[in-house]
């Protein structure tokens, strides 16, 4: 299937609110994990049924839902109809080919970005969908599979003197979503730093494999950008987002994830500039190398030429040709042989074509 | 006549009012078509004169009336007569090379976008103008020909349960729209798959038909972005147009379009840069491999070149060769030349010529 | 004289008032026509004096004087006096290299735009500038040379049941300029006909001369571009003018301009794209081509060689050489000359080089 | 030095009011000159002294003070105290590597912009910076050198009947820049002229001297966008400031002189592409003729290839070689020899290589 | 590590105050500096312990605390608590890697910009981070190791005839980015030069080194851009805060600063141009200078294909070749041979291809 692009032929014409998942199930079952916390009190548990959720629901601690697994319909039905969500609220969060964006509904605001994953062998970079749905005091985050990238922000919520623990639910998403843009900014910078080692190749010894590996970087680059991109201005929407889920002190954290998806963009824009460099160099390297080779295979064939003509002329079998009698003609012709080389070797030298 | 843009010499100073129609007839007969429902009831018949449609104009019920062929300038007539409407509105419904836009009249909002097609085979895309026209509670949209693009609408209307039933005229718009822009990333989707396979060929026989291929993607693509760009100011502006026709709770619905729209051209754009690098990977490649040929063959001919001079040294009619008496010369300059072969083979590998 | 830009070294510093022709003369004689109409009245007449002209400025009719041929100041400056215009208005009109644009004055709004003209057979595209002032019931329409390109809106007002008949100076404005747009549209459609017609012919038989038309239609395209972008400018400020020379209800028409030159810069950016790929495949074409014939005739060569060669070491004149004695040597020779040759095409078409 | 960009690295840290010259002194003595005018009177003298200036602040007449040459300190800084400017002012008159701008201060309006200068010969465009200090009825001018490029509006000044002896400061200054813009269209049109001359040449003879042509012609190009560019800015911000030392009414005019600017700007631009497509065309041109040669060079050999090879077998000293002993051995094989000559000229023109 | 963008995994998920240095260690201690001063006294320091700075904070002096070192997290905290300044401020001044900003606080603003600095040799730039926080009274700055590059700020607070003597910490600070910025340009203007004096070599005699220098330069130019342009945004958003910390009259001094910044970018941008030109030339001269000696060697082996076949005509051993018995037919072989070389060289210059 395309991987930049995807809809299937069958999704045409759903309805916005049609809750069908339009993925790759990428797990088998879905799991449910809760963490509760205010300043004093943390609770931590895998649960099996959304209640014990819901009944968190009014009590003025944050909890954080996270949900991995986006396959079965019920549970996501489950969630719509305990917290009342509008419809469309869980239908965008099945659609995972969504682009990265932002929506204020009447009781929660819906995001969504892509979390970016690389292979650091094959440098292949997948991409998941992940949805932050904010409420009052119930934060839930969908993700397509099972990961631990939230990890450090669990961490965080164990140790009970980070800020974290006095924050909202807006803080925990800004968190969240810090932690994805931190990820792009780290997956930018290691295929970064192997297009900065592959310079030096370059220059050196540039094999053909080299070229494979441009063109692989390039395309991971245009994929990662593709993804980011749309990041920045669902970013910027939040940050500028007037809404009695966020609280004014968020917003300049929002700004400083802002200004990180912008490095990210940056950098990724300048490693493009620099791979189209070294194919340059790539090709200038080459091309100078089997010039220098047809240079130096031409001249010397060159060389021969005349020589192969006189020796030519001496092979013919006229029978009045004075030199052949003479004693010492065929040293003769070996010595002006010899100076016809030279000679020509020098004039080459001499306009530096050798 | 050109694909990209057409505009006729007659009709150049047409007044903006003339009812005239702008394109080729693309059908037989107009064929108009009706769906009448609120939440309980639902009437859908093919009709024969827009009486039928007209009577339904002051019930509360939402009438979608279809007209498939624009070429009756009598059709057209009646309706803008029927309906009140500005000539204005049935013009520009009519001239169907007009560029995607939203216009608002007094009783009326206009839509004009284009429904793309694509014939799997040849990959050719086709486009066909759509119109639709949002009044209060009727919805009229105009194609060039007859299609089921809209078929999965009025299954979803046919459904009881659901929200379309529920919706105005504007949130029908919404679901036509809907399936055009699907339509959209569904083609760019299989563009795509094409392109990204395109990529093993070209790597691994990069055969004279593939750069054909590309260009043609590449024509397309064009074609596409075409089509596709203008659509998304019109959409913008749907987004954030202030009317009594559109219901607030429809913007969020136009919003998501929105989206939709700028997945479409932000892939089409990415693979316009696959596109590009492929050119550049199906010129590299083929053109090393001309050089490992040409290299290869100028190689072998240098081989030759001075063992050539050689014999034809000896094959001068000089009286006095004193080489040409000894009995073992013959092989001791067939020895001589087997080690100069083999010297310029080891001298050539060596340097990495070979 | 540069086609893109011009300014004469004694045209620096004139004041902005200067009534100066700033142009080429390109008609002998100025003349002037008249047309003066309202819903029930039509009067037209090619007039001497423009007397006739001012009586009528304050009847409630519509005047349409047209001045084709700016190079007669007195006809100028009498105008500037009778309409009490600022003196700015009509330096501005005798400018004809200015920028299209709109000025609104006190008692007058002024607009410029370029006119173009196709030679159809040359691809030549020539420009002239339209000058038109909008007062309250007399509009003024300056052209550099005589030229029919307005007799649909003659048409039109002749025919009495037309909108234009109860129209303003403003609706008269907008169905000149309409006619300048769709003129837009039309010269790219004809070149973009040419240009994707041409397609055909570089992929069939790339021809030498087909690189002299791309190269022709690139330029006619710059040219183009460069007249028309400034247009877009100009309608969208005249679409936004709160003037009361302009009625609200010519606003919509004038949107519908705008879309029109959006459609024409659209098109001709398009068509810019696919000159450039054009370019590129007759490129790609040709140095196949080259390619093609360069590795045959090599490959040809390279089989020669190693028969020459081994000719030429039976050529040479040694005492002893064995094979020369055996009876069949000759016929031993050829029979191993056929196995090199047919084997050296065997290995060079399995290695594709054929 | 750099052309482009210029810093001297003792100028870093000066405080942004320091009355140094950051320039090359380009002439011997400053040079002040006066005209001093309203309607009726006009007083113009070479002065010694700004006190005779000084004088004429509170005049209600119109004073124009022009300063050629900015190395002297003390001239400057008897300007600053006796007009009672903010040491900021002169401080950036002094520094002639500033960027275009306009600054409004307590009493006056600092401008600052480019005067362009071409050398016919050598096209080399050379830069000035022209400092204009607006007040209430003083208008200072500041050049590095003197120069005649100004007369016209002497010349405008001195005759009575024309605009600018009833206008203020602010008027002046539009004169001012008019010429200064008006010198840009120039020369982009002297150099657009000797750009479109280029390609005639190019197409017919395309000597090695045209490309040095181009890239001179691009060098100053760029030079002359990169020093025209910030002037739009410049006078966007002063055709849209509200100051009272500038009229309502001198606003339509800086309007004219933005539009002017961006012609200056968009031809700029046009030949940058001009340029691009010629470096192509010659490029191609000159290619194509060398394979043209190759190709014909090629042809040659390769036809006398299978011949060489022919006497080559009849070389060979067989002792039995049938053909040897025929009478008419020798003109049969000149005759085969001429029937391939020729069967390979039949079928490489044929195939079209020739 | 890479160059263009760092991000350890380590740091992914670090709270935005957290307190821990993202860098690389870049000098031994710690060192803190502070100059206190007003109109008229003036004190400067190396001090110990940041109590010193502390006492200073109420009294109404202006007191510059500069930082060099950032990694002993003590001294930070101590200064966080000190100020009491939200963690978030220090937490940012301790992220080196960050995106130049500025972010308004509630007792003070932080603002991050790029220092470069330039090796002269080798023309590797190096960025370091400078942070700036700007309070009431006290200015501090955080340098990642210790340099000189403000010192020419010192220099103008020691003459106490300066401004900055009455300037409050605003003043101050833009003092210091003036410094910053003045140092772009400069860098930028030591790159220009040296890629215009490239220009010569390059037409003179292009060396194979050029090409290596031109893409050093490209890389460097990159690195530039992408450290400079951050920065435009930063200090317009500066020039446009409204904040009692910066006064009215230090606005015009942050325009001025942006103006600089635009110049830095507009003429890398021009640089940039230039290199690729360059690139350009420097293919087409290597490649005509290619092509001018293959072409010479390729007619030159041309000349002797056909004197080298009538010789061997003459070689072969026919019983019967009238030619052979005649007794002067050698000589006029030879001369033939003559005619026929001289004649192609006659030819191949009428076709201009020597």
């Amino acid at each position: 299937m395309a991987r930049f692009v995807k809809k299937r032929k069958e999704d045409i014409g759903l309805g916005p609110d049609d809750l069908s998942f339009r993925g790759e199930q990428k797990m088998d079952k879905v799991l449910l994990r809760m963490v509760d916390y205010d300043a004093e009190n943390l609770k931590e548990e895998t649960i099996k049924k959304i209640d014990t959720v819901l009944e968190r629901q009014k009590e003025p601690t944050v909890t954080w839902f996270n949900i991995d697994g986006l396959h079965n319909p019920q549970v996501i039905e489950d969630i719509a109809e305990g917290f009342d969500f509008d419809k469309l609220v869980l239908a965008d969060v099945m659609d995972v080919h969504t682009r990265p964006k932002v929506n204020e509904f009447s009781n929660c605001i819906l995001l969504s970005i892509k979390m970016l994953q690389q292979d650091e062998q094959s440098n292949h970079i997948s991409v998941e969908n992940l949805s932050i749905i904010i409420t009052d005091s119930v934060l839930l985050s969908f993700q397509e599979k099972r990961g631990d990238v939230f990890e450090p922000v669990r961490e965080r919520i164990r140790n009970q003197k980070k800020r974290i623990r006095n924050g909202s639910t807006d803080y925990l998403a800004f968190a969240l979503l810090d932690i994805v843009v931190d990820n792009y900014i780290y997956i930018v910078g290691i295929l970064g730093e192997k297009i900065e080692t592959l310079e030096e190749t370059l220059l050196q010894e540039p094999r053909k494999s080299v070229i494979d590996e441009i063109y692989t970087y390039k395309r991971e680059m245009n994929f990662l950008r593709k993804n980011i991109t749309p990041a920045k201005e669902m970013i910027l929407a939040l940050s500028k987002m007037e809404s009695e889920l966020i609280n004014e002190s968020t917003h300049i954290h929002f700004k400083e994830l802002l200004a990180n998806v912008h490095q990210a963009i940056d950098s990724s824009e300048t490693y493009r500039e620099i791979l189209s460099d070294q194919l340059n160099i790539y090709h200038t390297t080459i091309s100078s190398k089997l010039n220098d080779v047809m240079k130096f295979l031409t001249i010397f064939s060159v060389i021969f030429i005349p020589l192969t003509f006189i020796a030519g002329i001496y092979g013919t079998n006229f029978e009045v040709v004075p030199e052949l009698k003479y004693q010492y003609s065929y040293f003769i012709m070996l010595g002006v042989m010899v100076v016809i080389a030279v000679g020509m070797l020098i004039y080459f030298r001499k306009r530096k074509w050798l």
